[in-house]
C-alpha cells in the first residue's frame, strides 16, 4: 500500500436509490430532495438519485420523477438513476436524468431470482434501453451484479464476467460497475478481476461497488485502487445493499471509506464533516441506527475528554516517587 | 497485495481476557474453562486466558487462578495472562502461566487515565514484574497501548513509541504488541510504524493488535502483514476492546480476520468452522449479539436457497422468447 498522494478518486453515492429502496419507512419526497441537494455540495462525482422501476415493485421510490425534477443540479455532478426497461427509460428521459444505470447479474440463478428473466432475456431488454439512451445522447452505465460470487451458485467465473462486460462494451455503454452484491469479494480476487477488466477494456469507465457483509469492504476498496480502479459506489450510513439483518452491513458506508481514503492521502474531493452531518440527517429519515462506524465513533482525531477526576489522578501520581513500591496493589 | 501463499501467521486469542473484562455479565468459571479448552484445539499460537489484576478492579476475571489451573494445556499453545504488578506476577506464577503480558500506554494522558500512573511510574513497576518473570524463566510480552494515536492527546509520535519499545527491549522482554487501542490506526500509518519497528528490533517478537472502531481493522491487518508482521491479536466475536456502544466494534473479530486471511491464501493454522461454532457458544455466554460479521453472514461460499417459487420463475422465463417485447413492465 503506497498511499494515495496525487491519486484522484471519484465517488458515487447510492444511498438515495440502493439505500432507500430497502427501507421499510417511506422517506417523504421533500426529505429526499433536501438530502440529494445536501449531498450535491459534498464533492461527489455522481449521485444515484432514484429508480424508474414500477412504483408497484418498489413503492419506496415511487416519487422518482418528482425528485429528479425538483433537485438542484450542481454543475459537475452526474445525477443518475436506475433504469430497468424501456418504460423506465422514457420516464428517466422525461425527468432529465444525466445517465442511465442499468442492472443485470453475472449469475444466471441470481438474475432469475432477482429480475425473473434469464441473463439473455435481460441482455436483450437492456439492449433496447441502451438504444433509447443512445438516441437521446444519454450515457449508460451497467451495474453487473454478483461478479465476485453468487449467494446461490457460489463462485462466478471471471471469464464469464468479462464476457458480459465485452457484450455491453460492444453496445457502446460508457461504463461498467463491478458489483460485489452480497459481500463475497476478497482482496486478492478483487485485484485479479479488476486488473483483468482494466487491461481488457481500457476505454470503459470502470467502477467498483463493495459490500461490508463480511467486514472486507474497506480492504477490498484498497485492493481495487491498487489494481487501477478510480471510481467507487458507496452508500451514506452504509444503508441498503441487502444487509442480512437490521443494523448489519450491506453497502460500504461512504463516511467510513472516505475517512480511510483521506487518512491515506487519496484525493477524493469529498467533504468529510459534511458527510457526517448528512449521515445524521439520514439517520433521522430512516429512523434506525446506521451500520456505518465513523458516523458514531467520529474521525480518528476526534478528541475525548480525560476522566472527570483527571486532575486528582495527576496530583496523586505526581506525589509519588517514580519508584513504585508503594503502588503495589 | 500479493496474497499469502506460503506465509505463516500466528494468531493470539484475547476474547477470554480483553473481551470478558468488558462484559457486564459474569461468565461462570466452568464456562470460561470450557471455552478456553475449545479454543485450544482451533490452531491458536497463544490464548490470553485471564488477568491477574485485583479482583476488586476487574471482578469479571476474579477467577483467574481457578481458570488457569483447570484448563487443559495443549502442547504448542502459549497460555498467557495479563499481569499488572508484582502481586499479579506471583499469582500468575503460582497458576503456571506460560507468559506474562504486561501493559502500559505510549500516551501519558491515556496511561494516567487508565492506570493512574505516569508512564515512568508504570515502567518502574513493570521493570519489577519483568525481573520476577526473568527469575522464574517465564517470557514477557509488553502490550503497548495507543501506539497509533490517543483518544485524548491525538497523534502519538512514532519516535516516542519506538523509544518505549527500546527501553523494554533493553530489559530483555521477548515481545512487544503494538496496540491500536481505540481504532485510530490507518493502513499507511500501520505500514510505516510496523516497518520501522521490524527494522529496528529484529530480535523482538512483534505482534499487532487492531480494533475495528472505524471499519479499518481488516485493512490494517493486511497493511501490517505487508510490513512483515506475522503475529496478531484478535477477539472471538469481536468482543471487548472498548467498543463505543453495545454491538459496536471494538477488537477485530477473529472469525472475520481469519476468513479474509484464508481467502487470501495465508497459512493461519486456524479451524474456521470451529471458530464459528465457538462464536455461537460465546454469544450464548455473553447474552448479546456479537459485533463480528462472518459469525452471522457465514463464510463467503455459504450457499443460500433461491426463492421458494424459483421453479415457476424459470418455467415462465423459458416460455418467453429471448426477445423481450412482452416483458416490458
Amino acid at each position: 500500500m503506497n498511499g494515495g498522494r496525487g491519486t484522484r478518486l471519484f465517488i458515487n453515492e447510492v444511498a438515495t436509490r440502493d439505500g432507500f429502496q430497502m427501507e421499510s419507512r417511506f422517506v417523504p419526497t421533500e426529505d429526499k430532495i433536501a438530502l440529494v441537494d445536501k449531498l450535491g455540495g459534498l464533492g461527489y462525482a455522481k449521485i444515484e438519485v432514484t429508480s424508474f422501476t414500477s412504483p408497484k415493485a418498489i413503492p419506496a421510490l415511487r416519487d422518482g420523477e418528482e425528485v429528479m425534477h425538483r433537485i438542484a443540479r450542481r454543475p459537475g455532478v452526474v445525477y443518475t438513476a436506475l433504469v430497468p426497461n424501456l418504460r423506465g427509460g422514457e420516464r428517466a428521459l422525461e425527468s432529465r436524468t444525466d445517465e442511465f444505470n442499468i442492472v443485470m447479474s453475472a449469475s444466471e440463478t441470481h438474475n432469475l431470482s432477482n429480475l425473473r428473466m434469464t441473463r439473455e432475456q435481460s441482455f436483450a431488454q437492456l439492449a433496447e434501453v441502451i438504444a433509447l439512451a443512445k438516441q437521446a445522447k444519454v450515457p449508460v452505465n451497467v451495474s453487473l451484479s454478483c461478479v465476485f460470487g453468487c449467494p446461490m451458485e457460489g463462485e462466478v467465473a471471471p471469464d464469464a464476467v468479462l464476457g458480459w462486460v465485452e457484450r455491453f462494451a460492444a453496445l457502446g455503454v460508457a461504463g461498467i460497475t463491478l458489483c460485489d452484491t452480497t459481500g463475497m469479494a476478497y482482496p486478492t480476487q478483487v485485484q485479479t478481476l479488476c486488473a483483468a477488466a482494466m487491461a481488457r477494456f481500457p476505454g470503459l469507465e470502470l467502477t467498483a461497488h463493495f459490500h461490508n457483509t463480511r467486514a472486507m469492504g474497506l480492504v477490498n476498496t484498497v485492493a481495487a485502487i491498487e489494481a487501477g480502479i478510480r471510481r467507487f459506489d458507496m452508500s451514506l450510513g452504509g444503508i441498503g445493499g441487502c444487509p442480512y439483518a437490521p443494523g448489519a452491513s450491506g453497502n460500504v458506508a461512504t463516511e467510513d471509506v472516505i475517512h480511510m481514503l483521506q487518512c491515506m492521502g487519496y484525493e477524493t474531493g469529498m467533504d468529510l464533516p459534511g458527510l457526517l452531518d448528512a449521515a445524521g440527517v439520514l439517520e433521522r429519515l430512516v429512523e434506525h441506527p446506521l451500520p456505518s462506524q465513523v458516523s458514531r465513533a467520529g474521525p480518528r482525531l476526534r478528541r475525548h475528554a480525560p476522566p472527570a477526576d483527571f486532575e486528582q489522578i495527576v496530583a496523586r501520581a505526581n506525589a509519588r516517587r517514580p519508584d513504585t513500591k508503594e503502588l503495589r496493589a
